[in-house]
C-alpha cells in the first residue's frame, strides 16, 4: 500500500503493546506485595458473586481478600459481598468488559491494607472480556451446569485465555441435560492445560479444593515468601 | 471547535441513520411478504435454541418458520435445529453481536420459499446485541431461572429495547433461589410495556401461549391479510 504522506498521520506507537506493558506492570507490582490477582469471567448468572461469597465464608478471615466487581449498572453485587470482604463496584455505564484503568481506579479506592487475594469479578459476558488483560495472574472461567455443555467450542477465546474452568451449580445436575465429561473434553480441546473444578457455591461442595488451588497459585505467582501459608 | 479544513475530511453522512434506514427497509420488505422477524437475545445458555426446537415442534408445520442462528464459532445450534426447520448458521468469527449485513446474507442463503416467522437467534450476550437493530419486528429477551432474578437492572439496555421477556427453565424453580415476581418487577421498571412469558422448553409448559402471541404479532406487524390465521 502506498501511503500519501500529506494525508497520513504516523502514530509511531503500538497501542496494544502499551496496554500489555501497563497490565504487566500492575501484575508485577501486586506480585511484589504478595497479592494474587484473579480475573473471574463468565456468562451473566453463572455464579461469580456466589462463588466469592462461598470463598470468603470458607476462609473466614484466614486470608485477606478484596473484590473489584464489574457491572454495567447498579451496585447489587457489591452490596451482596460487602458483609464479607472489602469491595468496590466498577460500573462501566454500558461497556461490555472491564479495562485496566478502571481496575486501577477501583484498587486505589480499596482500603490501603495488604491484600492476599484480589478478585476481579468481570462483566457477565462470555465474549468481550476475553480480549482484555486487566493485570491478573490467573483467569478463571465459570460455566454453570444449566448453560449447556456445548459452550467452550462456541466461545473459544474465553477458554483459550483461561487457566482454570469451574463448573458451577453441580447441585442441579440431576435436573438438567449436562455432561461434565463433555464440557471438560470440549474445553481441554481448546486449552489442554485447563485446571477443572466442579462445585456448588449454594451447597458448599468443591469450595475447599478451589480455595487450596488459589493458595497454591499465590505461592507460584507472587512474592509472598514471608506471608504465604 | 475550529476545524482546520486542510486536515479535516467531511463525511457528510450520519452512519447510524444509514444503518437505521437499512434495517427499516428490511423490516418493511419482510412485513410486505407476511414474514414476522423475531430477534431472540439472552445470555449464553438461557435456552434460545431449545425454545426454537419447542416452537417448531408445537407448530409442527402449521406455520412456515426459518432460523438464522448466530455464534462466534461452530455450527452446533444450526445442527440442533436442522431436523425441524430451514436454518442458516451465521458465524461471526469472534464478534459479540449480529449485524444487519450478516443477517441479510444469511437470509439470501435460506430456501426461497415464503416464511411466516423468521427467527434470528443472536449471539449469547446480554450486552452488545442490545445496540444493533437487525431488522426485527419484535425483540424478545430470555432470562433463565438459574441466572438470578437481578439481571434486568444490571443489563438494562437489553430489557429497555425488548418487547417481550421470557423466563425460561421454570421447571428448575424448586431448586434455585429465583423469584418470578422480582424479575418481572425489575424488568418492568425499565420497560413498562414488556409482555412476560414463563416457560419450560424441556417440559413444554408455556409454549402454547408463546406461540399464540407470535401469531398475534404477525397479524399486527406484517401484511399477511391473506395468509395470517
Amino acid at each position: 500500500m502506498n501511503l500519501d504522506p500529506t494525508r497520513t498521520i504516523a502514530i509511531n506507537a503500538d497501542i496494544y503493546a502499551q496496554r500489555r506493558q501497563a497490565a504487566q506492570a500492575l501484575r508485577e507490582r501486586l506480585a511484589g506485595q504478595g497479592t494474587l490477582v484473579v480475573n473471574l469471567v463468565s456468562s451473566p448468572g453463572s455464579g461469580k458473586t456466589s462463588l466469592l461469597e462461598a470463598t470468603a465464608k470458607h476462609w473466614h478471615g484466614a486470608h485477606r481478600m478484596a473484590v473489584l466487581v464489574g457491572d454495567l449498572e447498579t451496585e447489587r453485587d457489591a452490596a451482596r459481598l460487602a458483609p464479607y470482604v472489602p469491595v468496590q463496584q466498577l460500573t462501566t455505564g454500558g461497556a461490555c468488559h472491564l479495562e485496566l484503568d478502571l481496575v486501577k481506579r477501583g484498587l486505589e479506592r480499596l482500603p490501603a491494607d495488604p491484600i492476599d487475594f484480589l478478585f476481579i469479578e468481570n462483566i457477565g459476558n462470555l465474549v468481550c472480556p476475553a480480549s482484555h488483560d486487566v493485570g491478573e495472574h490467573v483467569r478463571v472461567v465459570l460455566v454453570s451446569t444449566t448453560e449447556g455443555d456445548d459452550k467452550p467450542g462456541k466461545y473459544p477465546k474465553m477458554f483459550r485465555t483461561s487457566q482454570a474452568l469451574i463448573v458451577t451449580k453441580i447441585d442441579l445436575l440431576p435436573y438438567v441435560p449436562f455432561s461434565i465429561p463433555a464440557v471438560v473434553e470440549d474445553a481441554q480441546r481448546i486449552q489442554g492445560n485447563l485446571t477443572v473444578f466442579q462445585l456448588s457455591a449454594l451447597h458448599g461442595q468443591g469450595i475447599a479444593a478451589w480455595c487450596e488451588w488459589l493458595e497454591r497459585q499465590r505461592t507460584v505467582h507472587t512474592d509472598c515468601s514471608r506471608s504465604c501459608t
